[in-house]
């Protein structure tokens, strides 16, 4: 069993293209002996973004603290501490932080080929 | 996509042999379309637990707010607010509220077969 807390894990700029000022951490991946999903750990500053992307897998989402808007093919869809987001496969998303705050976000992914 | 509070969500009591005063909701699930993986929330009371099993499958968990301790094959692990639990399939595990105040955790499990 692994115990450990979020910010003890290594912590990277987000590289893809259409990224700005995220952040993102694995923290239960490969390495743990995860073979079917990943919890990966991601803190948007403000006037941050992700990428507005879609791929073949889903996202799930739990919001640790902050607030948001996700961008989602119904439109923008604000949301905040405490709220749950789901992102099917192949739907365009995108997550941008135009508060403030740091926003903070838990997000799983299905465990992806090599 | 899905955006919505984790209060929303249905709660209701954890009626396995061995669980007390632990109640789950399911927060992303086979409802909102999700066949990998699915994401619920357990609240546990003072005094409460989950049960002492194992099972096949992994668990997930990241610590929303309030602290406990995760009984594993390796002694007592405790745990506070931020923090990250990976339990590998086939690890008898249990989590126990010994706090005065609420446990809130977000654990995701595979998606099992119906």
């Amino acid at each position: 069993m692994k115990v450990q807390s979020i910010e003890s894990h290594e912590q990277a700029q987000v590289t893809l293209e259409g990224a700005r000022d995220t952040k993102m951490r694995t923290l239960i991946g490969p390495d743990d002996g995860a073979t079917n999903f990943h919890m990966r750990h991601f803190e948007i500053a403000p006037g941050g973004c992700t990428p507005h992307h879609s791929h073949n897998y889903e996202h799930e989402i739990v919001v640790l603290s902050g607030q948001g808007v996700a961008m989602s093919e119904e439109g923008e869809r604000p949301f905040k501490t405490g709220d749950v987001i789901f992102v099917p496969a192949n739907e365009r998303h995108q997550l941008v932080n135009r508060s403030g705050r740091r926003l903070e976000v838990i997000c799983l992914v299905p465990a992806l080929e090599p």
